[in-house]
């Protein structure tokens, strides 16, 4: 990690840039990929399925028993550790679900919203070394909530802790169907894998570029997506091994992960650095957390207001705020995915099982986009009745502003309607 | 408008298929001028405006007088049609404010959420024939409400309708820039427009490539545009003057507007498309009116249940009920961005004033996408605060999944803070 002593304002740009990504190149790549399982359906996905993941596969749908039973399977501890991550992150996106009451506007003018779930949705769960089953969870449970009609699964992966997850959230349509041409099947749909609307889920550059390339054919995506990121603020009183433990969660992810360390106390960051080396040798992926962590940065600045600058400017995925008044700096912060306050909240948590959603903006998307929450799974339908007695006080503000505009037609659905 | 008479469901996609948009063409004329905005700035504005727009421009910011003032070059009718629209829209977004309670998902592990609104956003107003100063008050309104800190507006016209609604939501930058280049400005930010994270409004096809480009680019947009369209469902009492008026005002928008009608009573039809063609020789944009009707359907279906089914695969952007039980049907309706109940609900009153937004998904957006609300303008932050105590609550339960996903710093984090 490079140390940046009290940049100037117009350094930030510089020292807070994030990895460029080389879409282009991908996309190349992806686009062909995209169109014939478009074209071709199912006969591209086998094709497929044996090139990049060496599976010869015949039915790509996992049998509903598969899904139902895979929690026999799940060692007590785990299984018991996602029952406890379901209850929590249910809690948090139910409590989301708000009814609306009917707006009177003007007497006789009634307007209100409604939220329906989006019929049709579509998660993707990489495979690759690990079984990302917190991300079903994540996925799953706010589609559930929803009242998604229709939640289609894909992945890789076989695991059966990403099949009981799933299960937990009354997932029944599972394919394991990798990488892009997964997102393909979902956004266009095959015999097998049924269309959705909108697709959700992490994954790499190549899933990523397909996600991206189906959302320009009409298929709405959860966000732009980029390499994880975390920034922890630290001052003089925080831990140097809680902050370094943090730092390495976040540079574990991939050699493309971003870590930024900012604090008002010098020792503080030296302490922390030689915390980190001291943790990473103890590390499986030490190799992956050292490279994130050659392009990292820890920053020491004069003064919290300014921290509160540099974070804002950054709008990091994940901030985690070791300081004495967490509150107080929270309050502060309008650019980020999701704030972790205090000493004891490690972003560990908000992945797995706190509650909040680990689905977040990345690449400086924070200062535009939401995580994902309940919303992202349901639209808001407004709407609107009007009276007899409304259309008399409303009807005449209508026609003005209708024929300003020159929309005489506008004004003539209203006219014909007084003169009646 | 031709008649189809009891489509079987296989014929409905078909029937209901909207005009092909041919984007590829456009963008190639588009990404230009995107990068020539993005490496030129304020020169290439000067250029554009010159080459499109004919006019010689030297200071494109709008003097504040000019904003402040322009409600007294207003005709005192359309001035307080103006205000009452504002205070409807305004009441309606305003309810879509709402505070979050901290939630404790387990023993001292607290969660929340709050809204920030998005620092800084553009709206993007077109010039053309009529000024769309009701679209000001759309997007205006909920970035007021929200609290976006800089609200940019560009547009080429400069009819004081545009400034007074501007006025009305407390925006000051207001730019005399068109068309794609304006579309650049405000995605990469010139001398002297700035830059903003998120772009709302309408526009020509130029516009809407714009904004799809800038996306890639990273800034956020709205939602995809398509041609604005209405569906009408009506029964055998309704009333064909009122229907006609409400297709006849969709179909003036422009040649590529959709307007379908659905109805269980072939009567109800035939006397409809006799009142289109009588009250279409009345409008001064008959001849754009009438290509729209050209391509327009009206589909006769054996009962509501069919008709429901009909409307929810078509996902109108506007959906009007003129049916004995309007609110009956509307809970059936799952797909469309706005819904307007009863024989006296015109499309033109949410157009205009009745409070609801009218920027809505078009083009089967609405199966997954939601119109522009106060949600539009901000971000959902999640916040979380572990205690001492909460650790020891879900710290074991983060220890089991991270090591089950084979994240071993993850599980440090979490590790350290209970061995502590």
């Amino acid at each position: 990690m490079n140390i940046f002593e009290f940049p100037s304002k117009d350094q930030y740009a510089d020292i807070l840039k994030r990895p460029t990504l080389a879409f282009d190149e991908i996309e190349q790549k992806v686009r062909p990929i995209i169109l014939e399982v478009k074209n071709k359906g199912d006969e591209a996905l086998r094709k497929y399925a044996l090139e990049f993941d060496n599976i010869l596969i015949d039915n790509f749908r996992v049998d509903l028993p598969e899904i139902q039973n895979a929690g026999e399977l799940l060692d007590a501890e785990l299984k018991n550790a996602i029952d406890q991550a379901f209850e929590n992150i249910y809690t948090f996106h139910k409590a989301q679900q708000i009814t609306e009451s009917v707006l009177e506007t003007m007497p006789g003018v009634k307007c209100w919203r409604k939220s329906v779930g989006i019929e049709k949705v579509g998660i993707y769960i990489p495979g690759g070394s690990a079984p990302l089953f917190s991300t079903v969870l994540m996925l799953g449970i706010p589609a559930f909530i929803a009242g998604c009609k229709q939640v289609v699964l894909c992945s890789p992966s076989n695991h059966p802790a990403i099949y009981y997850a799933a299960h937990k959230c009354g997932i029944i349509d599972v394919f394991r169907v990798g990488g892009s041409q997964a997102i393909a099947a979902m956004a266009f749909g095959t015999d097998t894998v049924p269309k959705v609307y909108k697709i959700f889920g992490p994954g790499n550059q190549y899933v990523t570029s397909a996600k991206q390339l189906v959302n320009q054919f009409g298929t709405a995506i959860d966000m732009p997506a980029g390499p994880s990121e975390v920034a922890v603020l630290a001052d003089y009183r925080a831990n140097p091994a809680f902050i370094a433990s943090d730092l390495l969660s976040q540079a574990e992810h991939g050699p493309d992960s971003q870590v930024i360390l900012v604090a008002d106390d010098l020792a503080i960051i030296k302490s922390t650095l030689i915390e980190v080396k001291k943790q990473l040798e103890n590390l499986p992926r030490k190799e992956i957390a050292k490279l994130a962590l050659e392009n990292s940065k820890a920053i020491l600045v004069e003064n919290m207001e300014i921290a509160v600058d540099i974070l804002n400017e950054y709008a990091a995925e994940h901030l985690i705020l070791q300081v004495e008044n967490p509150e107080d700096i929270a309050e502060k912060i309008i650019n980020a995915g999701s704030i972790f306050l205090g000493d004891y909240t490690p972003e560990s948590c908000g992945d797995y099982a706190s509650g909040t959603n680990h689905t977040l903006p990345t690449n400086g998307y924070a200062k535009a986009y939401s995580g994902v929450s309940l919303d992202s799974f349901v639209k808001k339908i407004t709407l609107q009745q009007i009276s007899k007695e409304g259309i008399k006080n409303l009807g005449p503000i209508v026609e003005i502003m209708a024929e300003a505009e020159q929309l005489f037609a506008h004004k003539n659905a209203v006219t014909v309607r007084l003169e009646s």
